[in-house]
């Protein structure tokens, strides 16, 4: 894993955005296994095209994609394909980015970092502005849908190490924030950092 | 039902949109039975504020919602209670507003109305300028989720004149769209009106 791959680091409870030429690939590594990676994907030519959930959804006609599904953009066209996934597979499309208004509701009292702001703040840094908080690919999330349709918010099933990659089917802008959710147990209750390798 | 209240038509194919003050109720009638209709709400004092189905999901911790339930917004505040529903319970928050690029997906050339057109003309008509396409609350669409995770698109089990009624918990405008899709089953294969009333 840590050969001739550069490894960029995604700090413990922030965010990390990236540019990806099309046919790039970005592999990303669950570090110490537990920690939940909200992933966003902007066009870079026009970030009011980017990934989306519904859309995805609509498309693979499944809640959780799987090697070989083509996420869409809100315009409908591939954006992001998964085309390795060393963990179990689970993943969530369900939950949106954790933000100020959570917390506050979970009971914390003044600041805490969250995937909406850390989105923001990342694409800030490489001088876009993110024209809004889309709802993310939950990378190694697990949110098991029941069969009465109940959901929960489980610790993550993937392992210190493993990773997904993904392609980029246009050029785009990647974000990545490492989820610092500790009131509830998504991330095992302990936030860590991440890795990811644009190859 | 055709008794005091005023009926408003949501014309076939068509969007309406409606200035509801909190605490108001919105009777929403399926008046031919099979009829998707595409729901979305906004803070009247602040359209960025919105009825959102992923923060909606992580609140009430299933796929559908049922009598009781409030939906929140993307500032996680409740926005639309469900207090009435008529109708054998199912509905959709997993699967985006159609679009151009959908019935182009599809097969279709040329014009075609879509929900997500509707909105944008609907609110308009009303003098107001849809701030995105949030994803909607998609009340009578029966999209099944499998115990594998896949979906399905069928067509809706609810029956003529079933209704579902929701409650504004702030001021808002609601946005209703009878969904024109006539590809896919969804609409048992035809785009009819629907009614709504202010209560």
């Amino acid at each position: 894993m840590a050969n001739k791959e550069e490894l960029v680091t995604i700090p413990a409870r922030k965010g990390k955005a990236a540019r990806v030429a099309k046919g790039g690939r970005v592999k990303v590594i669950n570090t110490h296994g537990k920690q939940v990676i909200d992933t966003w994907a902007f066009n870079a030519a026009d970030v009011r095209e980017f990934m989306s959930m519904e859309h995805s959804r609509a498309h693979l006609l499944k809640v959780i994609p799987a090697v070989g599904d083509a996420m869409l953009t809100n315009h409908r066209r591939p954006i992001l394909t998964i085309v390795e996934d060393t963990t179990p597979g689970i993943h969530d499309t369900l939950i949106a980015a954790c933000d100020s208004h959570r917390y506050k509701m979970l009971g914390v009292h003044g600041y805490h970092e969250s995937c909406t702001e850390n989105l923001a703040l990342a694409m800030r840094e490489i001088g876009v502005e993110a024209p809004e908080t889309p709802s993310p690919l939950n990378l190694f999330m697990n949110i098991p849908v029941a069969a009465d349709g109940s959901l929960s918010f489980q610790a993550p099933v993937s392992s210190a190490g493993q990773y997904v990659t993904l392609r980029a089917e246009m050029d785009l802008i990647i974000v990545f924030s490492a989820c610092p959710q500790d009131i509830i147990p998504v991330n095992d209750m302990m936030p860590t950092e991440a890795h990811f390798a644009i190859l």
